[in-house]
């Protein structure tokens, strides 16, 4: 994630939020400088400080913006994210933006992260899907990866995903690959959904790189880790709560993809204290 | 909500998705019609179907897309929301860039009404915040209205909001009134934050439109209720949970405006089902 | 008005005048450095020098600017409003851009002030409106204000203002404050255009915020004044010509509205001139 | 002047004034459909229909615009320029974006064809300057043709006009023609201002396509024709008011520029009435 | 390639050689209709047909655009590729951006052709690189596929490619992929640049799935491939000249990837012919 | 050539080669900072060192690019054009894009430098033509400059030239000459595309000030240049292969112009190598 890909998204967000102008600290400050600090007041893991960064720097240039931790790190109610100094003003002109990314971010490292804890030991790796805010998604693969997933395609055009859809209008998991393979790119890996065993038999003979095993019943996916003999990467994805993580791990996948990452995450709650006398 | 609005942030969520193009796809279909239904798995308010026919609209000028509810409708598990007739590899390419909009606008539509439903009777109102998805801000204050509920200001130009932070700016509510008042157009009104019947008090005293009771006990919003009697318009705002509504809304406030519709809302459970034999 | 709102407006502003480069300049000029005046030829108010800045600092970053005068400084001939010293090619570059900014924004806070002289001592206040030019709107309402006056509401969608059309659609004055009030967000003031005593003592019943008075002899303004008695803001709107403005602002009204501040305001007359022998 | 070059013009003002939505239409008005007449109030010359028709068909697909004049057409008080309609919400939300464009350009019509009639008979042709508004110089220059105006250059890229200080920086007329010829383009003309009859036998000597005579007392100017001789294009500019045009036109000159065409025209009144029963 | 992908380009493209309108050809029409041909001057295949339909569509949507043959079709000299009917000044101020899509796409699709055909008959596949035009790569790497080529990886984030920098950054590479592997997606594939058999070693012990052979003598890639004996893909890279394809194709390579595909075709001669008589 | 025009230019090309990040580079370095130097590995001229520099700026604001020869410059095989100093892993994400653009442009330079050498000593020159690189033109006519060659017009509003096409639409070289007139800017030069001798009269008695002789025999040429007589600039063009240079120089035209130097002009072959020991 580099300033080139985010710069864009927080000058857009920054115009949403101002409009024509911050009515209210324009008729109150005017060259008032003071301190301000970025405090959390639940745990979580915290993402996107250089989107927060980004916004003052856009807001006005004087704002000095210290990190007090990284992206990436476990935070504790009361502990300080970062402190800003300069314009009084601006400070509170980029208040709630900078806190919309911020909490939205750290809201999905947190989910990430207590979702990799929970199958830590096994081999199993947590990943994210493409159900994503839209505009957002850059952001959002990045704070999983802060909160210890890994990121599952990006676009469209990144990899290969047969899903039902595309078996059905093959005629079958096996043509959809020769189809595949008949007109794409060696540069890159095929996935194959499957909703039975079955299907899972077909695709190891298809000899595609990942297997995903949709909705199927904890059972039965260590049957299709069995069937798959580690020729391919086995994915389990659809309808997998918290409260099942460690099971489906214990069956053996390599990855557990979880959309409710990114749709589903609470906003980490975080607030902007100004010091009360500088 | 025009397509003037939308029509830019539906070609850029789908800009992010599509990438270089949609290699599964393209290598599997080519000229296929068919048909495709949108339909929920859970209960709840739709929202957001203007967002994606424009998807569709986009994706492939020849994929027709006809409407079975409208936004605000309620809808039950296996009900349809849309169906879909055209080629068919557009309508898998625009799959999920609808769906992202779809589920996220129908996520704050129901939590919403739920909202609104837990106060009924009550003179109370549901409302917004700014605390909205960077740049999805008009198509998620849209949704709680869809919802039943109503929309706070739309950002920092268009009301005036005194927070504690201006307030120890100014010195005192009164102050920070007399700024306002003294520098700002007559077309806005003014609300004040108060964590105190101090505060209230002073406020009332200043004569503003609006007066929010910031994190207050309930049986204090009910003291401020009667400090306010009707002079104001009073808000109850911070860390009101779903239980509490009723509560709230019993002590007599106008507005109770929750965070979480934006924040913390679950995207729908909605899903594209391609019909087998088109 | 930050650099948020005006970066953009400027780059494009120097799109359109530098096309594919300024042929006569890049011939004569090379490296050479100097130092130039903007001064103006006539009396006035100056507004819009941040814009100059902009324009120069995009033009190139080695030309420093130095602002002798600030907005809302009363000017006159041959007073001096910035020097500039750097590259001259670059400052020749940037002088018909930057002076377009400038006389123009300039010669809206001349009228302005103009305008708000003529009131003085009664208790009118100038306002502007919506007859802006496009695309310029923030830069020519920000002018209004350094020229003294006040912005009546930036858009459609921060105020109610229900014109003679609305009322015409609803019925009523009547019927469209309560589909207004039924509706729409407790957050925005309503104002109610009225073209007679008649529809004033309707919009007073209605207990709207602001009553605009519709091209109305001066005599009924008055009548319209003692009608309303403080229970709403009047507002005079509609053929004012500056002659007439001590007779309205004498008629007892708050607000004075007068589209020509921003359409038909002259430019002031200023130039950029280079030093000899730098 | 094509869609092209128009309709991102047409849509960054609708943004503008439109926000987050118009809330006074849509509190009013749902389905309704009516008619709209664009009518004058005073006499001039029409211009900018096409923008006019742009944003109704940005609004609303569904509104039927029809022009009753065309660009260049005289128009008196009461004429009628266009009918609309259509829904009656969306004529209302584009009223003010649409009258802003016709009004300004038809101001700068009908300025253009005062100062065109006013030396009629004589050589002399009116041209613009680039003294436009900052965004809108494709549509203030068409403007000026519609008027009967020519345009002088677009931008400092297609055409040399060597002015004072590009001759100061070369240190006379003859070099700085010298080095514009060394570097620059057969394909472009090359104007020189000139101040005195002295600089004007210079730039005859240097065999340029235009001279500009800026500043120059009439006699003067005359003079300078004779010097001329026919061998270049003859330009009057600068402090020239509407009332010395027909003596300027008699000097003999060929062109005659006015600047306050583009930022001096008061823009002409008009109004959108709606049809009382439809 | 979408419109999606195609549109803004064009627009960009139309902006750029229309600046502020066609001076020659609006002096000279106004509303004559007629037809005209794209012919092409050499025998080659064309490619882009999508981009000059959309030029035109931008233009003048009244001008009707018909296909004569397809992307991929094989075009001899006095071929038509395409009809145009409708307003003739539409038609040639859409001339030159159209021809110049036309012709670099249909010049690449050539050259890529006739490599495919050079080594028709081996196993080997024709690959192109990231050598493309800025701003293009979408529509030049369409070309190729056209051509009969395949895409090697789209950008920096849709494949691993391990060059030398990365390995001597790296320290070997068995490093390099070792911590490629630890931090990086199970989505993507990655790739090895080896520069000697040594080299081929390494990367065939790390198992990636494909190895470059960077600038190896085609003796050299014979050994390369026999030690990879089917366990990657091998790819044969840099100083390809076209004289060599059998060659190297013989040497049992998989993939030869041809940077000059894109950055040394030249473009297709085609031209647009108006009839005379209509 | 400013940063204004190619900043964007720019960030687009970073945008498509980045997509969502540098999987490889972001893997394998993290804060190393080494040194590179771009190469050249054939003769030629250096041309675009100011897009390289600002692909690294926008990349990563640390990396310090140092050119080590300028625009215009000779250089042969083993020359380093620039140093940078840096993250590595900025300077190789920044590597593609930057070559993109230095070789195209310096292959541009290098041929434009040939063509200009090889009539050397003739009293011609060597324009360029519209046949540019959609979205890269004026890159690519500052190419041509840096050569040695001279721009002809940039796009279709800055000179009239009158082709085959407008001819036939008009009736005559003589009748569309005097539409043009009739219409059009005093501001603009008029060239007319002749193919025979009877055309080239026809347009030297309309006394226009260039006449293009359009795919005409070198003899023919010789010709048309007597008939002319100095009365107006000369252009050659269509169909002018390197070889024919000299001989159409000799023939005593005063431009030449080549498609081919923006078209069909092969990149330069330059590498970034990266220092082994920093």
């Amino acid at each position: 994630m580099y300033r080139l890909h985010y710069g864009g998204i927080v000058a857009a967000a920054l115009a949403e939020d101002l409009g024509s102008g911050d009515l209210t600290t324009d008729s109150i400050f005017s060259d008032e400088r003071g301190e301000a600090a970025i405090v959390t007041r639940e745990s979580g893991v915290a993402a996107g400080l250089a989107l927060a960064r980004e916004v003052f720097a856009q807001v006005d240039g004087e704002i000095h913006f210290q990190s007090m931790v990284e992206d990436g790190d476990e935070i504790a109610p009361g502990d300080c994210l970062a402190i800003l100094r300069g314009p009084v003003g601006g400070i509170l002109k980029g208040e709630r933006v900078a806190l919309n990314f911020l909490q939205r971010m750290s809201g999905i490292a947190t989910a990430t992260r207590l979702a990799v804890k929970s199958i830590s030991g096994s081999g199993a790796r947590i990943v994210d899907t493409r159900k994503t805010t839209p505009g957002l998604r850059i952001l959002e693969k990045y704070a999983v990866r802060v909160g210890g997933g890994e990121n599952h395609r990006f676009n469209l055009s990144d990899m290969v995903l047969i899903k039902d859809n595309h078996i059905r209008g093959a005629g079958s998991i096996s043509e959809a690959v020769r189809r595949v393979r008949g007109r794409l790119s060696f540069a890159v890996k095929i996935e194959v959904e499957t909703s039975s065993l079955e299907d899972v038999r077909e695709a190891v003979d298809c000899g595609v790189e990942l297997i995903m095993l949709d909705n199927m019943p904890v059972t039965e996916m260590a049957e299709a880790v069995k069937i798959v003999n580690g020729k391919s990467i086995v994915e389990a994805s659809g309808g997998i709560t918290f409260a099942m993580l460690p099971e489906v791990a214990a069956a053996g996948v390599d990855l557990i993809s979880l959309g409710y990452l990114t749709y589903g995450s609470r906003a980490l709650d975080l607030s902007l204290e100004l010091a009360g006398d500088k």
